[in-house]
């Protein structure tokens, strides 16, 4: 892996770990109050909290997916640093519409600014992965085409789900915060077939000579 | 150490610098005081300055207690990535709960959220080595029994001091307050358990071929 | 590459990752507030938006910059450590200079702080690399002129574009505001020649015994 | 360098990465102003803006001198870690108390605040050295005395420097600030002393077979 690769990862951990950390920003209680008004004020952080749970596995989500991308990624170009950049503008923003759909559970823009938060992040990966995958040849050649598919549909899968979530808005914006919240959870399980390839992959390279080349 | 490996202590590391770091953001003073009104705004301070200084040694105690696992761990897998967000979820929320206990210490809510926190944290720390020795097979195998019985004692001691000081609570939160102070002490002194196997396992590594593959 | 040059490069990019993400504070929006006033304070943050994408690439822009130069680069001195100190300065500078622009984009002061800022950054990421390459010798010994040229006149070219667009806040601070948003554009196209000639390196090296030292 | 050095050093960076890039924070103009409460509010700024530049030269002084020592030590142990996270306490503190005396340079209680703190960061790093190259023997073994006791003289100068400074605040706070301000200076310049000893190390590093273990 070279320096470039190297510090892609170190700017994007650094944008991971600060955006999430931000999050709790979005949590406070005005100090002075009486024991009442603390109690009433703490109540009405419940939905913050819901919020702050869900857009950390959120970006949680996406750090794991950039991550698998990484896997197979062996070097980086000025237009993937481009790229690179696009997303971690999407990413380092979920903090603020966070705060909006917190704030503003029943209003359709709050939920619409989110949805579309989430999907350009979604889309900027998608983008990442394809360029990479691609015409940008920063995967050892030739690619295992089902690898690279997989790993497109699972963010496709992500992004039209996100995208039926912040159509429902239109419905009823409530609607699209459960969705929102439980969009995380297929992620929990293990895909067994992209977890397979790159379990098959480590072993691989485990026994081949490159195999230095690769640790560090 | 694989790439996955680096990059989960890369995130961790910085959600850890920046939930010590925001801590200080609890501490303000507004500006345009008169004299009488600065002295009396910086003697307000007190709690929170406390507050701080405690907050900080539980991260730092955190910290430890996750690099101390991660001197066994080899390898992640998604698993123990999902454990490890929810660990710095935990973490992350530190600042904010640090900040209603400076505020409010006399209520008990605020010490039973604080109290919480600290535990959940603890209680994902628990996991993460349970699983990483136990099921994951992520450690070297076969683990010195000992070694992952010492670990999870230590922790287990942790969350049990805790739950009593938050009990307290319902006593008078300024027991649990004082007790939540003390805890980090017993962790300033070496382990001399944990520390003399971790030292004997690097002077084993040393002598080892294998050595190579854990710098670096 | 030494541990010195690695600290240098991990503080830098902890550096950035922060100044990008802490752009996000700038957009709040209060809570409580009614439907047709959410409305309203959500238009009202258009401009803060569009000037968070605008610092986010030009902060971009300087890391992309500053890689460059360390993809050179290959060790550090005391003097070396300074500038990168009153770079990192005008960087850690730019989410306040951001605020000011988007909330007084009207503002001749504004502007005057928002261009001196980034220009002071261009300034130190240009005295950085005279030194680096020059008598500081901390590049490769004898380095391609050219590419140093190259180099350097990117550097001046912004510098002399933003100097351009600030000066021009005394006609009118919108026409400044435009054209600071365009800047970042032209440095997304491919840098033909420095990028050909940091190709032509990383081949060179990579069939070069000197490799592993590179990789790290 | 072990896993655990490398994590403290990445820990260490992400503290000061922040703790520089959250002095920004101290600055601020409320939007909606009219033009000369705009630019009534810029005047106001001046005494925050040198704060941010003296406090980010004295966070920066302190990141070197924390490196200068890392590049003797060898392993960290936990005795090292803990006197690491009193340092970083320290460290962390710093945006508070500079924006104490950035909004109250003439309140005594604000210039002692300042004072103090950087005087504990400063004993911090003191008896983090003399720690890790005495009893800790956590440097190379037998360390040449004089790097060690250089090392030594230059932080207690530091110390002794602010100790002074901050008792004049009650003379005058703002010769204090004024001294403050001057502080980092003298570390601009090259210290012959332990630049030429760490080039004598490097250079005898680069030709040993022990070179390797160092890099990466």
């Amino acid at each position: 892996m070279d320096r470039w690769t190297r510090r892609v990862e170190a700017l994007t951990d650094g944008v991971f770990a600060i955006a999430t950390t931000l999050l709790v920003l979005n949590l406070a209680v005005r100090s002075g109050l009486q024991h009442h008004e603390f109690l009433a004020a703490l109540r009405a952080l419940g939905p913050k909290v819901l919020a702050y749970v869900v857009s950390f596995l959120v970006i949680a989500v996406y750090w794991i997916g950039h991550h698998n991308q990484f896997f197979w990624i062996r070097r980086v170009d000025r237009r993937l640093i481009w790229i690179t950049t696009f997303f971690l503008m999407a990413i380092a923003f979920i903090p603020f519409s966070t705060s909006l759909i917190a704030d503003y559970p029943n209003e359709v823009p709050a939920v619409l600014i989110y949805g579309t938060n989430v999907i350009l992040a979604g889309l900027a990966l998608l983008v990442h992965w394809r360029y990479a995958s691609g015409p940008g040849k920063l995967v050892p050649q030739p690619m295992d085409p089902r690898v690279s598919a997989i790993t497109s549909r699972r963010i496709v899968l992500g992004i039209a789900f996100y995208a039926v979530g912040t159509l429902l808005a239109f419905v009823s914006p409530i609607i699209s915060v459960v969705l929102f919240a439980g969009l995380p959870l297929p992620y929990f399980m293990k895909s067994s077939e992209i977890d397979r390839r790159i379990k098959e992959q480590q072993a691989a390279l485990e026994h081949s000579p490159a195999s230095r080349r690769r640790s560090g």
